[in-house]
Parts: structure tokens; C-alpha cells; sequence
């Protein structure tokens, strides 16, 4: 058993959260809706009052939170309160560069800090089946292991701290590129006067296969976009992606395309659907 | 047993010649190369010593050949000597419209065509392994079933005269797109300092899971460019994918930029590497 | 004087052939319209009944037709009846093979053939001071210069046979671009709550300054887009610049991606607006 | 004769703070550059020890800085010092949202802030030609004009704070465009075995022209990339202008693209050579 504290009960946080509850561990979580709070409690988990509270008594801080900016306020907070030895792990999906920061600014106060962000969306979260790219020391990866296993199947290290975030900033554009792929593959088919089902069917059982293909062809065709994982946090990833990039100093044609397409979806009123509605990006296009 | 005439013994067309000699069917072949006749001859098959002699007395005859332009060629020559109710299978990969005319003309004279290009490469053309995407009317495809069951595990018939050719169009156009976004996102990896090996792995077991990353991210990360399928066919197909839409009057971003990576590629002298060297592109983009 | 055989009198062959008359030629012209050949009588001209009876007797021959297609037709006709010696000018816009082939067809039959497309729309034409821009032999280009004269203000040999479709080629990507390239900065100030007048004053006083900035931005921005230039032909001259690069074997990333944005232009139904259309296609992108 | 404080006294601040003074103003400088302070004393100006002794005393304080960063900087210093009624006049190019934050940060202190970035490079800057675009409230931008009068001679008011930031990020992306597509058309003329210079004039006097092809076609056809203008600012520029768009919530495809090749030019170590080296980069794509 670990104590742990939690901060951001958000859609992602709050099933993480009573996982790690499930799983035995002592966690006590801050978020500043008091209904999340709530919904904690009702799990087993205890509610603190503040970052501090969470902090208080932690042998691991876990922070689940939108982007950049909260997570460099939360860090400082947290690093504030801090007991020297901390394991501090950051699972939101942020910039590669804010990750180095905070882990800098931790190795500074003697806390150990990890980027563990995840891809698998609210239903891994819920059953607790995650991908997990972990960038940070070697001993501090195998250290957060045990914690890490209530939230995710695959975890793997990835390389120093930062490179948790290049990898999911990599995941998202090959997906973000995908979906433009076969969305550009139906226009084509459904432009042509083919079957765009029997069509991605081939597809789907040659080289041009992928998961995408697999779980999302179907609703694709039907125009179905309940999300899933919507479009203004894949636009909020291609921005990451993109400024990744640009950090590394590479150039990446087909990333800078696909991100100006998802920012299309973004502007056309999308932003709440499924990011698989980037198939309605491409026949805007075409009248 | 069905008596085949078979036009194009290349790398592709040779084994699938002999396969259908060891399905049982009676196949006289054509080539304008003598050695390859020979290799017919050795498999079970006669050797024709021009078109029409592979068209007489065929009920089927089959064309594997580089292009649009010998296919119309070819083609006008098989239905100078066809007789009525032949059935023709048009299994190259060339343009639609291409496909659409030769179907046309086909019926003008009682010949029933099919356009059935394929992908799986030599590796499925050995194995009898390829995906078949047929183009054309309903009771043909049933006709040639028997015929292709020798040839293909995949089997689907995708629409009227052409859709054959626009499903391998698309198939071709996400191949690609996929190999671009796999080349950036290890060029992303490798410039931020993260182990390519992790971070693909990774992917490959998420959302951004690919055919693509399942069998050729080693080899991509390895830089193994050996064929598998050559930089200048899919440079050949991805001018079949552009001018597909084009006809069909649709705009393809993704597959517009795409086209124009492989052709760089092919500029770049990699034209006989695989297509997997699209990684040497972005790679040469970057220093 | 010279005695002139014009094939094609539609919006821009109409103007040229009246003011190869007024400069003294003497000018047979043939067209499929009968209404069109009735206009070249008026304006001074004689109607021919057929290509051939446009042919008989002229020193030069003269064709302004819409596409390659056209031109590989009637240059078949032309050649076929002309005597040796005759001077053929295609002054239409196609593809740089397209007129390579003609100019070694012609060779054959001893015709000294030049490709000379125009630029400068139908108020080029009338006023006669359109962009010529000629590829062939030097000594057939001196040859062409009195008669070319008559025609534009800016006459140019650029190189051997297909060199004036390149160039032409590469005036269309240019300005195909700098359309595109407008129509982002427009949608970027308006949707930064910016006065786009008083933005693109700026820009066409500086280094971002362009004849498309001089004469089309107060347009652009009252959304006026009655042609001008139409996106029907631009599309078909985008179309000729990425095949002309495929020949050259040359890969042009910004002009695969204006194609497909002026191809999205003609699949919303903007076919028949002037080419600064293509603001609407980023505009729609955007919402 | 106004009293003028000036920090950032480099390439452009130096002959722009010399030109000040020999309009009659007193300008007092700041730099962290001894060297650069002794130059202003040599123009007729007067060193400050640092931004609050350049602001002490002055009606007007202009800044001309690298980037966001350096301006939020120093605009927190100058408004620590300021005294209520003081016209801050940004000159550097940086972000939109920096200018907005900065102008309201000012307005609550009572000072009256305007972002005039400038284009026309280090000539512009020593001749007193610069083109500046400015963003603020429309008196206090009367209220600059006489100081304005001294650095340029396009001097025009855009819109509200940060319109003069949005409008050089919209000046930048059009030119960087531009240089591309210039770029391939060399590639392609040269390709297709075309004379670049006789192909490039004729675009020059048509619709394709531009102050891009007028001032730099010969030096780009000869491979002459001394700058001028860098690789490495106008990457600045473009991130500015992608970040721009961004905020502003819309897509802009071709922004994002020339985006991509101006960062591969700096991949490739061509930052220190003048932006149409963008012309390295597309021959690099061929080979």
C-alpha cells in the first residue's frame, strides 16, 4: 500500500484515482469542484482541502490536468509542500519542454518527478487498461511501478524526462494522420461511386490496416462522431506536437498539414465530436 | 479446370500463372520475354507467342501488366481476337478512367470485364495470398471466383467497372500517408532524444497501432530498406491516387502532399528502395 | 503579310485572330462554331470549312485550343496537310510533353513547330498585349516574332520545344499560390479582429507586394470574384504543373498542396469565379 | 523634439535610435551591450544604466527586442517606472497575445502602449524607409506619428492592440510563401531543362510578379543566400504567425506548410543565410 495524493478528478482523473483506491492504496485528492471531491469519498479515497492537503503525508503525487499552465501552478504548489524523496508523477498530456522544466525545478527540492502520460481515452482509464509512456530516471520508472499497474496495461519507460511526452505527442499525430488518411480515402471511394464499406474493408485486411481502421471505419461511414476522444483535445495535441517539433528542431510536413486540419475541425464548430469527424473536414472541402 | 490465357509473367504475374497451373487450370501464357515463357513452360503452362495466341480458345483471359498504356494496348489486342462471352481480367494497376474505358469497349464487343488489381505483393502472388478488389458487374465477379480463389485469399467485389482500381487507389494513398507519419514521428523521436524502439512499440499498441508499425518500424528504425515494394510503384500508384481524384472531382490534401514525399524520394535515387524509405525523405529534410 | 491559318476562336482565339488581321495578316481561321467563324469574316478575316482549309496556303499556322486532348487532334490535321516549311505555332496551354511530342511529329514532316502559350487573360488578348512565352527553336522563334507581334508585348524564348508550356506551368503555380497565400493572410486578419484593408496596404507596399496583391486584394476582400480568369482553367493549369513536375521528376510540395486547394475550389461549385475564389475555400475551411 | 527612451540598441534599435536623434530627438538608450551604448553616445544620444534610467524622464519609451519573452521582461520594468501618460511603443516582432497582454497590463498602469512592429530589415532601419504596421487606440497612435515620422515611410494604423503584430505575422507567412513557391518554380524550370533567367523574367512582368521575384530572382537563380533578411528570424516570424493563427482559431493550410520548410532550412544549418535560401531546401527534397 502507498499513500498517495491526487490532484485533477476530471473525466480521466476520477476513475484513475478509484483505481488506485481499488487496488489498496491510501489516496487522497484535490480538484476544485467539490462534486468531484465527493464522487472521491464515495470511492474510498479521502478529500483534501488544497494542493497542500493532497501533498501532506504522500509517499507519490499523481496530477491529471488540462494542459501546460496548470500543471507549472500545481508543480510549484506541490513542490512547495514536498518531503524530500517524493515521487511526483505528471499523467496529464503536456509540452515536452514544461515536463523538463518541472523536472528540473524538482531534482532541485530532491523530488523525484516522472511524465507518464497516457493514450486509451475514458474507457481505459475506467478499466484501468492505459497506455503508459514513462519519461524520467530508470530507478524512479521502476520506484512508480507498483502504482502505476492500478492504472494501465502497457507502461513502458521511454527515455529521460520529457520523452513520456514526446512519445504521446508522436501517438497523436500518427492517429490525427490516420484519421485525415482514410477520411480522404472515403471522399474518394464515396466520390467514385464505390461502396466506401466493402472498400475500407479491403483495407483493413491488407497493409494499409491499422486500429483506426478496425474500431472506427464503421462509424466513420455512418457519419457517427459521439466522442470517443474529441476534437478540441486532438487540436490541443497537434499544438504539442507541432511546438514539440519546433523544440527539436525537425520539420515535419505531413504533422504541420494535419494539424492545420484538426484546427479546421476546431473552427467549423466540431470541437465537442469525436476526432474521427475530421472526415467531416475533408468533404467540407469538397463542397 | 478452366482454359486461361495469361498476358504479363513479371515478377507478379509469373507466380500467379503457376498457380493457377497448380489449381488445375489450363493456362497458355504471353510475354515479350522468351525466358519467362520458358518458366511457364516449366510450371505446367504453354507458352503463346503473341496475344491472340494466349486468347484462342481461352474462356479467361488475364492481363498483369506495368501500366495504363499496355493495358490499352494489350487490351485492344485481346478483344481484336476474343470471342464473344470471354470473361477478362484486368489485374494490373492502372488509372480508373483506364479501367473504365477498357470495360467499355469490352462490352461494346460481348466481352465481360473485370478490373481486379491486388495488393500483397510477391510474397502473396507466391502464396496465392493477395487481396483482390473487383471492379465491375455482379454475375462476372461470381464468374471469375473460381479463377481468383487460385490467386487471392481476399476476395471482394467493390462496385461497377473501375472501383477495383479506386480501392487500391486508397489503399495505396493511407500505405503511404502511413509510412510519411511513421518516418516523422521516429525523426521527432530521435531528435528529442527518446529510443525509437520504446516509443514505436508503444504506438504500435495503441490507437496509432498500424499494419505499418506491426511489420516494418524495425526495419524503419534499423534503416533496412531492402523491397518489399519499390519506391517507383508506389510513385506510379500515388499518380494513379491523384489522378483518381481528380477525376473523380474530389481534393485530397493529405494525399496531394503524400504524392509529392514519394516523388521526392524517388528524386532522391531511392526509387528501388522500399517504400518504407519515405523515413530517408523526411530524414534528408532534416540535414 | 502573312497568310495565317488560326484553329480555335473561342474567348482568347477570337481577339488574337481579329488583331492579326488588323496588323495586316492575312487570317483564315476554322472553329466547330459556326457563330465564331461569322465573327472572323466581320472583323476582316475568311472562314475555312475545315482544319485543312485553315492549313491550305498558310505560311503559319495558328492553334488556341482548350487541352492537350484537342491539340494532339488537330495537330494530327494540321500536319497531315501542311507543306513543308510551314511555321505551327500552338499558342494553347498543355502540357510540356504534350508539345514536345507535337514539336517531333512536326520535325518529321518538316514543320517547324513552336509552343507558345500566353498569359494575360482575355484583356491581354484583346489589347493585344499578352505574355508570350515560346519554347522551340531559335531560329523558328525570330521567324514567329513579326507575327507574334502582333499578338503581345512581352514575346520570350525560353527554350527548346515543350520550354514555353514549363514556364507557363511555373507562372501558374506562382500565381496559383500567391492566391492561396492572400487568401490566408485575409482570413487571418479578419479572424484577429484586424482591418484587412489597411493589413494588406501594409503587405502590397513591401517585401510581401505582388501584382495578385496590386490588383485583386480590394476584390478579394468585397468577396468579388467574377472572372477574370476562371477556377475551371486554373484547375486545369494546376493539373498540367503537377505532371509537368512528375515528368521533370521533380517533387514541388507547396504546388501538390495549391492544386489540391484549387481543386476543393471547383468541387464547392466555384468552377466559374474568377481564380481569387480560392479565398472561399479557406474561408469554408474555417467555417 | 520629443524625449525618448530606446532599449534593444541592436542590428535594427541602433541605426533606428540614430535616426531619432538626427530628427531632433533626445534619446536616451539601454542595452546589456557596452559597446552598443558607446555607438548611441557617438550618434548623439545618451547611455542609461538600465531601463528604469532610460525611462526616467521620457515622454516616449520605445523597445525594439529578440522575442515575447525579452518584451515581457523589460515592459514589466518600464512599467515599474513609469509615470502616467507614457507612450510605450513596441517595436520588436513578437506574438499578438504578448501585445495584448502587454497593452492591458499598460493601460492599468495609465500608460498608453501600441505595438508598431516593422518590416524592410536593417536597410529600412538605417535609411528611415521601414514600413510599420501598428496596433493600439487610434489617438495614441496620433500621438506617435511624429516619432514614427523619423523610422519610416509607411506608417499605417491596423486596429486595436496586437493588430500591428498580426498584420507583420500575416506580412511574414506571405512572404515566406512566396520564396517558396518561387523556389520551386526555379526547380522545376531547371528540372525540365529550362533557362531560369529567361523563364523567371517573363513571370516577373506578369500576374506571377512580385517584389520577391524583382528583388531576389538573380541572386536566388546564382545561389547567392548572403542575408539580407535570416532563416533563423523568419522561423521566428513563422512560429509567430502559426501561433497567431492559432489564437485566432483558425486554419490556414499553406501557413502551415511554409512553416515546415522554413524549419527544415534551419534543420539543414541554413538559419545565418538570407530566407530565399528556402530554395536549398526544395532542391534538397530532389536530390
Amino acid at each position: 500500500m502507498t499513500t498517495i495524493g491526487f490532484v485533477g478528478l476530471g473525466v480521466m482523473g476520477s476513475p484513475m484515482a478509484a483505481n488506485l483506491v481499488a487496488a489498496g492504496h491510501a489516496v487522497t485528492g484535490y480538484d476544485v469542484s467539490a462534486e468531484r471531491l465527493d464522487r472521491l469519498a464515495d470511492a474510498g479515497g479521502k478529500a483534501a482541502g488544497d494542493v497542500a492537503g493532497a501533498v501532506a503525508g504522500a509517499d507519490v503525487v499523481i496530477t491529471m490536468l488540462p494542459d501546460s499552465p496548470q500543471v507549472e501552478e500545481v508543480a510549484a504548489e506541490i513542490l512547495r509542500h514536498a518531503g524530500p524523496g517524493l515521487l511526483y508523477l505528471d499523467m496529464s498530456t503536456i509540452s515536452p519542454s514544461t515536463s523538463r522544466r518541472v523536472a528540473e525545478q524538482a531534482a532541485a527540492r530532491g523530488v523525484r518527478a516522472l511524465d507518464a502520460p497516457v493514450s486509451g481515452g475514458e474507457r481505459g482509464a475506467v478499466d484501468g487498461t492505459l497506455s503508459i509512456m514513462v519519461g524520467g530516471a530508470g530507478g524512479d520508472f521502476e520506484a512508480a511501478l507498483p502504482v502505476l499497474r492500478a492504472l494501465g496495461t502497457t507502461i513502458v519507460h521511454v527515455g529521460p524526462p520529457g520523452a513520456g511526452q514526446t512519445v504521446k505527442a508522436a501517438n497523436q499525430l500518427v492517429v490525427g494522420g490516420i484519421y485525415g488518411l482514410v477520411a480522404e480515402a472515403i471522399v474518394l471511394l464515396e466520390g467514385s461511386g464505390v461502396d466506401p464499406v466493402a472498400g475500407l474493408d479491403v483495407l483493413a485486411g491488407g497493409l494499409a490496416g491499422s486500429r483506426v481502421l478496425d474500431l472506427k471505419r464503421h462509424s466513420m461511414i455512418r457519419r457517427e462522431f459521439a466522442p470517443g476522444f474529441r476534437i478540441d483535445l486532438h487540436h490541443k495535441d497537434m499544438g504539442i506536437a507541432v511546438a514539440a517539433a519546433r523544440e527539436a528542431g525537425v520539420a515535419l510536413p505531413l504533422t504541420g498539414q494535419v494539424a492545420q486540419l484538426v484546427a479546421a475541425a476546431r473552427a467549423q464548430g466540431h470541437g465537442s465530436l469525436d476526432h474521427s469527424a475530421l472526415l467531416k473536414v475533408i468533404e467540407r472541402l469538397n463542397g
